[in-house]
Order: C-alpha cells, then sequence, then structure tokens
C-alpha cells in the first residue's frame, strides 16, 4: 500500500489519477489532496477517498469545508495549505498536477521532506531545474515524470546507464494545426486551437501543443530530468502519437516505448514504479489496426516556439522563466479572445528580447523574473 | 577485456562478429575459433587475431594447418574440436554461430564450463530448450540472444520483471515474396527467393525468411529464452524491420527496440552487455527518412510454416526437432533446384504428420529424431 498526497485533483492528470487510485483500492491510498476552486468535485474526492488533509486556494472556501466536514478532514488553504498537501508525514509519494508556477515551492518541500516526486507541474522544472534537481539529489529523491513523452524516456531508460544516451528523440503530435501553413494560422480560432487530433488534455496544454510550445517546454524538462544536453534532444513530429518518446544509445541501438493515448499508463507507472501492473480497462495498443505509422522532421521555422525554447533552454539561467510566464499570458489573452493564435509567438518573443539573462537565479530572482514578465506582456495587450 | 570464443567464424554473424572484435581491440581478444571448411578464412582470421586454440570440420585440415602455423596455435577438429573451443579455459563468452544442430553439444559444454552464451545458433533452443536453459539455470549461466528480435527483446527486458509481461510481438519483414500471393509463389526461382528486402544474410536463413519458417523458429527460441507461453507471442508484419521487436507489459506499456538493419548491434550488444558502447561505422536510424513505418496482421494462412512452427512448439517435446530437421532437409533440396518453393511447406507437413511425439527427449533422442526426420524426408525427394 502506497500512500499518495495529489495535488492538482479537479484537473485533468488529477482526475485521471483518483482513477488510477479508485481503481486500485488495496494498492493505493489518498491521504491528502489539494484542489484550486472546485469545490464541489474536493466535497466529491472527501466524501469518496477520505483524505486526513485537504487544502484550496481561498480562505472562505476552507472555512466553509472545515464546517461542512468537521473531525473528519483537517481543511488548510493557499500557498501553505499546497506545502501542507505535499509535506504530509503520512504520504510516500507526491504527485503534482497543479498548473503554473504554484506548483515549485511545494515540490522543494516535497523534496526536502524526502517524498518521492511525480511530476506532472511543467514550471517546476522549466523554471527551475536546477535548484529542482540538486535539492533531489541532495536527498536522494527520485523524480518520477508524468508526461507521457518523459515517463517513455524514464521506461526507455530502465536497466540502461545514463552516460550510454546519445540522444533523446522526443515526439510530437503536431498539434490541432499541423497540416497548416503559417499563413493559414492567421486567423484560427481559440475552437479550432482546442481540438487536439490525438489526446484530450485541458485548454492550456492544448494550445501550447498547437504552438509547439508544449513540446518546447517538454524538450526543457527533459534536459533537467536527464541531463541531457540540448544538441542530444531532438524532436520528431508523428502524428500519430503511438510512440511516447525514445533514446537512442551510443550503440546506435533505439529504445522506444508505445502506447495508446491513455494518460493513466504514465501516471499509473510514476505510482507502481519500478514495478507495473494491470492497467483496468486499458486499451491495448494493436499496431497492425493503425496499419502505418508517420514520421517528419520538425520544422522550427513553422513551430518558432519551438525554436523560442530550444534558445532559452540553451541560454539557460532566467530566460525559461520568462520564456513560460509570457507564454502563460500570451495563451490566457488568446484563450480570452484578446489575441490572434500567431501573436502568442510575437508576444513571447518580445518578452525573451527584452530580458537580461540572470544566471544561476534563486527561488525569489524567479518569482520576481516570472512577476514581471508577466506584467509587460499584460501590458503589451 | 573480455575473451572470446567464436564457434563459426567465416559465417554471416561469425564475420560481422570479427568485425566487431576488430574495431575494439582493447575491448574483446578472440582467444578460440572453430571454421567449418573455410581454411582459407581460418588462416586470415589466425593471422590477424592469434587466437590460442582453432577447430575445423576435417583432421586432414586440422592436420595441414597444425603443420603449417606450428607453435603459433594448437588445431583440433570435429566434434571434439568444436567442445574444445567451446570450453576453452581463457574464454568468458562463447558466440555459437555455428549453422545447424551440430552447435547444440558443444553449447552445453559451454555452459556446464561456466561460460556466458551469446547465442546466434537456431537449432540449440528450438530442439533442446528444455534441455539448454535448464542447464543454464543450474549453472548461473546467461544466455544471451544475438539474432535481431530477440536481442531486441532481451533489451526492452533490461530493468523489467518478466512476470510483468503480457506478450511479446516478434516483428517479420515478411521476406522475399510478402507481396506475393499463395498463387504467385507455385513457380518461384531460388534467385527471387534469395533476394531479401531489407537484410543481407545467409541462403539457409534467407529462404527461412521467404517461408516465414525462420519467424516460426524464432517463437521458438522466444519461448525458452523468455519462458512465455506460445499464446503470449505474437508476430506482426512490419516490412522496413525498424522495430526489432516489441514487449508489452501488463500496463499496456509497450517497449520496442529499433535500428538499422545492422548486426553487428545486437553482437556487439551481447558481447558488452549489460553495457553498451560506440558502434563504429554505425549507421543512425533516421525515422523521418523513412516517413513511413507499416504494420499487418500475419496471415498464418498464406504463411503455413509459421503455423506448423506454432503448432510444434506447443505439441513441444520432440515435434520442434522434427519441424527443424525437415525444414533443413527441404530447403537444401530447394536451394539445389530438386523441389519448388511450395514443396518445402509439403514436406515439414508430411514430416510433422508421421511423427508421434516423444515428451522430454534427451539429447540422444532428440539426435535420433532429427536423422530419423531428414532420412524421411529425403526418402520424399
Amino acid at each position: 500500500m502506497k500512500n499518495i498526497s495529489l495535488m492538482g485533483a479537479s484537473g485533468s492528470i488529477g482526475l485521471q489519477t483518483l482513477d488510477v487510485i479508485r481503481e486500485n483500492p488495496s494498492e493505493f491510498k489518498l491521504v491528502a489532496v489539494s484542489v484550486g476552486r472546485n469545490i464541489e468535485k474536493l466535497k466529491d474526492i472527501i466524501q469518496e477517498f477520505a483524505p486526513a488533509l485537504v487544502s484550496v486556494q481561498e480562505e472562505h472556501d476552507a472555512v466553509q469545508l472545515q464546517r461542512e466536514f468537521g473531525q473528519k478532514v483537517k481543511v488548510y488553504h493557499g500557498n501553505e495549505g499546497l506545502e501542507n498537501v505535499s509535506t504530509y508525514s503520512e504520504a510516500e509519494i507526491v504527485l503534482n498536477a497543479v498548473i503554473g508556477s504554484v506548483g515549485l515551492s511545494p515540490t522543494l518541500k516535497a523534496i526536502q521532506a524526502g517524498k518521492t516526486i511525480a511530476l506532472a507541474n511543467k514550471e517546476t522544472l522549466v523554471t527551475a531545474g536546477h535548484i529542482v534537481m540538486n535539492e533531489a539529489k541532495t536527498h536522494g529523491v527520485s523524480i518520477l515524470p508524468v508526461d507521457s513523452e518523459h515517463s517513455a524516456i524514464y521506461q526507455c531508460l530502465q536497466g540502461e546507464k545514463a552516460s550510454q544516451i546519445e540522444r533523446l528523440i522526443v515526439t510530437a503530435s503536431g498539434g490541432s494545426f499541423r497540416d497548416n501553413t503559417r499563413d493559414d494560422l492567421k486567423n484560427v480560432t481559440v475552437e479550432q486551437a482546442l481540438n487536439h487530433p490525438n489526446w484530450s488534455m485541458g485548454a492550456k496544454i492544448t494550445i501550447d501543443s498547437a504552438t509547439m510550445m508544449n513540446k518546447g517546454l517538454e524538450v526543457i524538462e527533459a534536459h533537467w530530468l536527464f541531463d541531457i544536453p540540448y544538441d542530444k534532444i531532438d524532436v520528431l513530429l508523428h502524428r500519430e502519437s503511438v510512440i511516447h518518446s525514445m533514446i537512442e544509445f551510443q550503440d546506435s541501438s533505439v529504445m522506444a516505448q508505445l502506447g495508446t493515448p491513455d494518460m493513466r499508463v504514465p501516471i499509473q507507472y510514476a505510482l507502481t514504479y519500478p514495478d507495473r501492473m494491470p492497467l483496468v480497462h486499458s486499451r491495448r495498443l494493436k499496431l497492425e489496426e493503425f496499419g502505418t505509422l508517420h514520421f517528419e522532421k520538425m520544422d522550427f521555422k513553422r513551430f518558432k516556439c519551438l525554436d523560442f525554447a530550444y534558445h532559452a533552454g540553451k541560454m539557460g539561467g532566467s530566460v525559461p522563466t520568462v520564456l513560460n510566464a509570457a507564454n502563460e499570458v500570451a495563451v490566457a489573452a488568446f484563450l480570452q479572445n484578446k489575441i490572434t493564435f500567431l501573436t502568442i509567438e510575437d508576444l513571447i518573443e518580445k518578452a525573451l528580447e527584452k530580458h537580461s539573462v540572470v544566471h544561476a537565479p534563486s527561488l525569489g530572482d524567479i518569482h520576481e523574473i516570472d512577476l514581471d514578465t508577466r506584467n509587460y506582456v499584460k501590458s503589451l495587450l
């Protein structure tokens, strides 16, 4: 039995994590959980899983909930509440599925508390990879990726030596607009952008897939997770999303992990690691039903955000924080129909051009640069 | 530095093993070697690699060689000579690349002598898998596959638990006649059959690829190597031979090993295992250059030999010996233009029908049934 703290339970990854826990009551117990503002969902979770400790974003929600559930559960709120969830003494694994940079600080606290981290929150590594990986090393803590691409690479790395990696090959479906030219992109709508061909995901990540920023953030995460230089990380366009990613080793042998598009696979793998166990209601991969798999060279001129991400990753320091913050504000503005799809790229480019790199930024630096970037991009809207 | 005994040095796998040893003089030393009748090649090998011990098939060749090289090398011959090579005290790894059932007995002796076995000889496991794997277990010896498919599965299994395998997926290129109907096969020539689309291999195995018997023998080998029941071993038609084979695990995750068609990769992997090292003059896999990979369901009516092999494997005991012996005689007859391509299947089917299974056959039983089958099939020619 593994005790699990789940941060960000009401999002797409959070809900699928609850599915995995629900289907395996003899393997997993949910002991602590956080949501943002989805209080109704949290009530259901408390009823079903009976966690000892929960946290919400707002104080008034916490007060109300505590009144409603009384002795049954301890309710916290805000950043301190998130840290209570991530460091809860009964938890062995902390699955971080919160969205945005709010996930960083509680992850560091969890590492310092010796928890195994199952990481679905991109910002943690994108903005503070140097701090997080160093802390994990210091405390002898494993960072298990939950993203399908990083989970694939992690699975390919089992029984292998990282020193014998020649390159990582991260696959990309191409997103909603993979068959469109840049000209076509001028007038695309939010609805079109949200129509991802393979995966059903949240809005932010679906837009990031369409701009290819999602893949760019994944390249930066892969750099930190696997300690691989950027010139040894390739992105390959693979429209079926069947091969989730690959490692080429020094002997030219390539290991790959494949599957149907089901995020419960990498979620469950992170929870059962180093073991595997049957996935309930899984759909088996039958390559003969696909018939063909396609692979294309990635076009960095077509997908400028991917180019920005490599640039930001190679520059290092505070630049990925700027990339991420500018992207968050721009995508939110696009989702609110305030800007066009291609303006997302323009805003990120402007933010990157304006910023002067801070090397080895502290958490304070990262927080400040994140805020400054958001304010700057908002001022351009 | 690993000391290597190489059985069957002048065949396709043997020569590529010599390539790997040649390119890595600080890693590998060839200490003992056998060939059949290719004495000129053996002379070159002795000059280049200076093994301490060699063996040839015929006594008169051995006498001649010993006279020519004198003190430089000890020359043996026949089955005893092969066993001297396979059990040579200085060798750590025995790479068995001999063709045919002559490879079985020296492999068993090598296992008993505690050598790590790198196995390219199919008959060893097809005819005596129950004996060989049991001996390997008793003596704590590793059997490392050299075949590209089994090496792929072995690589996918690193860091995993065999108990968590759901099924093995062995890929098949389809061989020379994959796009032909059974009607088309009636009048195909030896030259057409020898024209394999992806791999450059010896004549026997190229014909076995065209009949799909090669894949059938590989299924039986996989059964023994990985201790997996036949109903959990699938064969998938994959014409590009880029994915060399796969494992589906219980959680529906599929691990695959990919590469360009270069037998030096699995050969070197077996020699460096559990490590990897750069492969000299390797061609890197670039999936974007392939563009498309194809997968089709295997047609057991089109490829009857595959059906025979599953049948023989499931029957077990002496039946795979009959399958293999009948196939060897039939393929040899086809290569000599004595029978048509489709008669290969007919002869195997007749041999299988005539045979009464012997359960858990001894080495003596296997030898006798092998001979009886060969005589019977010859009598049908």
